[in-house]
């Protein structure tokens, strides 16, 4: 985990360096860059590694799109946090982007990273054409309308209904958070130059099983966790009055579907012969407190 | 002229059709498509559709790197109209997309905007994988933090300045308007299977020229035409005390600059042999009245 993690960090480094910017685009570098190196779990890079060299690809192979995904990810954090957005101030203990470079240059960063990924790929060394074609393809499509952006427009318009129905809430889930999980499993994959159909959608509902999980534990911890526990306050979705697996189930019959999620994503796995370290990932992730 | 423009409308509607799409969703796709549908010149995909005739591509070819383009600029054009980057509430006569659909909804159409013309060219049926990637490879560092983002960022910072040369005007000029203008020209080019390095540099020059020239006209018109001609408010540049090639170089001198420019553009189109079309485009643009 921690090798991968360190991969992550090395490469997006790389990708997004300050050579040849004028004094501008250095601020706008640094806005990018500050957001980038926050850090977090870095679970989706993690992924597409763990997926490509579990099939027996090289981990080298993976770094483009592991790169761009955490980039994807990160200009939805920056958006997300903005005033007309979420409104939040802080983001993992630190000032959010628009606090600290303005509420301009946060959207300007976020813009940046928003198709810098697509750059990354497309002038990668270790994919060829066809594999780029591809996850360009399957990660535009994750994020954009229908995916991961799709997500957000249900998430914002659910916060005005009080009738959401488990049904409403997992597509939000599956829109907001899963397809960016399922797009990093599926990428590893075509990493490894693996396109058999049966392996590539075990890949993506490992993922979208994965982070409706991982959904249903954040709905669980902020409601049993402690504020130092957690990094962030707890108690802040029954203080926004919003609708999640606790208050459709309550915390025992959640985490009875977090760990009914689990066993699936696990059963998913067996496609794969080399599937130790990612067992192991899907169970720590699971069994987390923060 | 006409008949490129009917093909952008044609593809931009089939590219963000409602289909599948569910209620919240559908908000979305609405945003895109006002700005979208909110017209303008369509010049950057009408240059896709014209390099890649002249050079003897087939204009279906170039449908999806076409709509592509004019997505990237309605996403760049829906972005700079929010509150916290230039605040205005009309663009073309029409509130601006914050106006139209709240500032959310404008964030995410924009974000959308960024990521679906990757989708589209990936996924194009008349294009092969190498053209893809290097029009993709061409088209995201046009648009990132170098190119067209980076430009805005410039635009940005030099707000708060007074010495700024006409160095760092042509600077700020070339990426926020003239890297996307010069890629529609290349990725017309590679569309019809042309990957001459003359002809690529000329593409992308004249691009580069036609964009200058084409700014250094706005500059002029602000000052010289009214507000019905323009369709816009006049004097506006020295309401807000910018520099401007009128600022810089006056009325008279700054059309001198635009007939060089245009000249210069013009000898670019020389390596092309049917390049009648273009001729009159370029002419077209640049004794334009609005």
């Amino acid at each position: 985990m921690n090798e991968y993690i360190g991969m992550v960090e090395k490469s997006l480094k790389k990708y997004n360096s300050h050579s040849n910017a004028t004094e501008p685009q250095k601020n706008l570098i640094d806005a990018m860059n500050y957001s980038l190196e926050a850090g977090g779990k870095r679970i989706r890079p993690v992924l597409v590694y763990a997926f490509c060299e579990a099939l027996g690809g090289n981990a080298e192979t993976a770094a483009a799109p592991a790169a761009a995904i955490e980039m994807i990810h990160t200009f939805s954090l920056i958006h997300d946090d903005l005033p007309a957005m979420d409104n939040d101030d802080f983001r993992r203990g630190k000032p959010s982007c628009h606090k600290a470079f303005g509420e301009a240059m946060a959207i300007l960063a976020g813009d940046a990273l928003s198709v810098l990924p697509f750059e990354v790929i497309a002038d990668d060394t270790q994919l060829n054409a066809d594999q780029k074609v591809m996850i360009i393809s399957l990660l535009s499509r994750a994020v954009g309308k229908s995916g991961m952006i799709g997500g957000q427009v249900i998430d914002m318009e659910n916060e005005e209904k009080t009738d959401i129905t488990v049904a409403d809430l997992e597509n939000m889930y599956r829109r907001k958070t899963g397809e960016l999980i399922s797009v990093s499993c599926v990428m590893g994959c075509i990493c490894a130059g693996v396109f058999d159909p049966d392996i590539l959608c075990n890949a993506a509902d490992y993922g979208f099983k994965l982070g409706l999980a991982f959904q249903v534990i954040d709905d669980i911890l902020d409601v049993t966790s402690t504020t130092e526990e957690l990094g962030k306050p707890v108690g802040s979705d029954a203080e926004e009055n919003k609708t999640t697996y606790v208050t459709l189930f309550g915390v025992e019959k959640s985490r009875e579907i977090a760990d009914g999620l689990t066993n699936e994503a696990m059963k998913c796995l067996e496609v794969i012969n080399d599937n130790t370290f990612l067992k192991q990932l899907t169970e720590m992730l699971l069994n987390r407190k923060n």
